[in-house]
């Protein structure tokens, strides 16, 4: 297991160790100690999700909510492209990866979070460390503005209809630092 | 998403809320808040570990290791089976149910753990409240122990050479409560 920093700051790439076998392969996708001894946050996650994805090509984003995300695939895999969307001199500084099962990304709070599946059948899992809530204050911006010139792999299959209207990069409102 | 007991003390089967749309499914897997408030135990995970499992019929288990486990599938379907450890009155006592996506499984300290996947290219994921060490005390009982009759669903794809060695219940050294 080895971490990464990124041109946006906070943004890490953890690479996994995956071991194969004659079932097929097994990874400890977060290990708390190893991982906060190694540069991780030790961030608290209160919430794990999962979406599963049918069709290659398939979007979701790209979304910066009011908490840390630690994501990566549990089967499949995934091109993942993160925009800074934090008030201050890194707001639209963008970062790309491909998420294959060795690959997890830590992303920090206010910095938008997107993927394409590159396979059928991909699922992507998360931890979260605050409750999600349809109220709380979202920042997004469109994943198609060609300001982000995100390289997608795959023509577009499917995406929802609320990512379709978020605004371009150029519209967006800034997320302010947390209120303590 | 509600939680129902089982024959098993401790052994809770987490019905979840999945929503489905035009891009696959969203779930929430583990949301601390509510489902502390329905009745899990606040666990307080450190780990997550993913294990894909590439053909169906491939069967792991069946493990007691000294922490808890909430375990669930990411993709695909896996019937899960459990087998209390524990010194005392309720140990050999076993229950199973499918692992769908709608279904997780809390999984206390010293319940064996065990599963079967029904469909190629299945994603088990699971939580634990400890660091994994392979030097841990484990309790294992042998996933095909005449004893256990436990109903597996597929002829037996692959497995690992080191559950084919696990003891019959007969011989399992039960596990102690954790020292204080
Ligand atoms: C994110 C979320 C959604 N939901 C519900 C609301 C909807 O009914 C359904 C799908 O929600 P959507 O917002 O359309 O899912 P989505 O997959 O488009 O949203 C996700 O996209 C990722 C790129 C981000 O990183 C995530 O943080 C999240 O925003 O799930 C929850 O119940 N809990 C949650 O935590
Ligand atoms: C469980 C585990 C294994 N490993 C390593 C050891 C091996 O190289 C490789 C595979 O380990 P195995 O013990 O063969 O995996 P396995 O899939 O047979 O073991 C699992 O079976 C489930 C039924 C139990 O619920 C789990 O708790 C665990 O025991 O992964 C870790 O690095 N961390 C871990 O947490």
């Amino acid at each position: 297991m080895r971490i990464e920093t990124t041109p946006v700051p906070g943004l890490l790439v953890v690479h996994l160790d995956v071991h194969g076998d004659n079932r097929g392969w097994f990874k400890e996708n977060w290990q708390r100690e190893k991982m906060v001894a190694a540069g991780l946050p030790d961030f608290g996650p209160v919430q794990q999700n999962i979406s599963f994805n049918a069709t290659a090509g398939t979007i979701r984003g790209v979304h910066a909510e009011p908490w840390d995300k630690y994501v990566s695939v549990a089967a499949g895999r995934a091109f993942g492209a993160w925009v800074d969307l934090r008030e201050g001199d890194a707001f639209g500084t963008t970062f790309w990866t491909e998420l294959d099962p060795q690959t997890a990304v830590f992303v920090p709070r206010g910095v938008a979070n997107s993927f394409q599946v590159l396979e059928d059948g991909t699922a992507y899992t998360y931890l979260v460390n605050d409750h999600w809530s349809a109220d709380a204050v979202y920042a997004n911006v469109n994943l198609l503005d060609p300001a982000l010139a995100i390289p997608w792999p795959l023509p577009v299959a499917e995406m929802s209809d609320k990512d379709r209207a978020h605004p371009v990069l150029a519209d967006v409102e800034p997320m302010a630092p947390r209120r303590t």
